[in-house]
């Protein structure tokens, strides 16, 4: 099968140095602040981006080293595939986290309520729209009433070395 | 600098054969339907995703041969960074479209308002959350007024190749 193969664009500057205790999605980390470092080679294409307030990243969960496709999400204790949760043990783990544009200088940005880890690879930057991003009447399967614990809930062991299979 | 490599975990079947008169983003294709082919060996992973009424797909936009960091995109007669625009011609050309989850039969989903070409190769699927993915209060930069537009507009010859550089 053939490979897609992306370059960073940039790393991420996070406080989370280690995976135990990090915030699981955006809401966990409201008003942590990170800073995003594009290279330079990329820094012309963040012309205009200042005048949006919400940024989408897409980064590379770097720390993965092993996809399961069944887990234990954070939010239940019941197992699921793994393309009906946000676990980080995807088979392309891309992860992808809605945060608030701070401020842009030069070719840095600061940003707030980031859940990813210090150093993370930077690949994408999209700009955060309406009836594009937002949908309404969602229908959130097992995730039904849980979706409120995401800001409340941290990260644990569980995907600790992700590299662990959690096929059990 | 590091590569990032990913396979596709599927491929995407389309009504969409050329690039030209193609939706732009999902609203735009509303009411279109695909159906995604996910390869037998990551099937498992789709384990109760069928309660989820939207889910996010990430993609790989295989035709695009060369980025362009200043765009003149389909909204706008003025140039922007590529990063403050959801055009095709990024440095990693991740596709991200939110769609309806219609049906699962096997390894097969039916999916509808889709923005994609035939045959593209799929990344990743993620459940779409409301609080992680609705964000409200938007600041939306040179895109403010415009964004309507995006279900009336259709593509046109601009990122036909997908690999003229658009930085005249």
């Amino acid at each position: 099968m053939k490979t897609v193969n992306f370059i960073p664009i940039g790393i991420i500057h996070t406080p989370f140095y280690s995976i135990k205790d990090m915030p699981i999605q955006g809401p966990g980390g409201k008003g942590i602040k990170a800073t995003i470092e594009i290279y330079p080679e990329f820094a012309a294409g963040l012309k205009d981006l200042e005048g949006f307030s919400h940024i989408i990243l897409l980064y590379h969960m770097h720390l993965v080293e092993k996809h399961s496709l069944i887990v234990k999400p954070f939010l239940d204790d019941e197992k699921h595939g793994i393309f009906a949760t946000r676990s980080p043990v995807r088979p392309n783990p891309i992860g992808m986290t809605t945060v608030r544009l701070i401020e842009i200088r030069d070719s840095r940005l600061i940003v707030e309520d980031i859940d990813m880890i210090d150093q993370t690879p930077l690949l994408d930057i999209k700009p955060c729209l309406p009836m594009i991003d937002d949908i309404q009447g969602l229908r959130l399967g097992w995730l039904t009433g849980k979706v409120d614990q995401f800001s409340q809930k941290k990260s644990d062991d569980r995907f600790k070395s992700f590299s662990d299979s959690l096929e059990e």
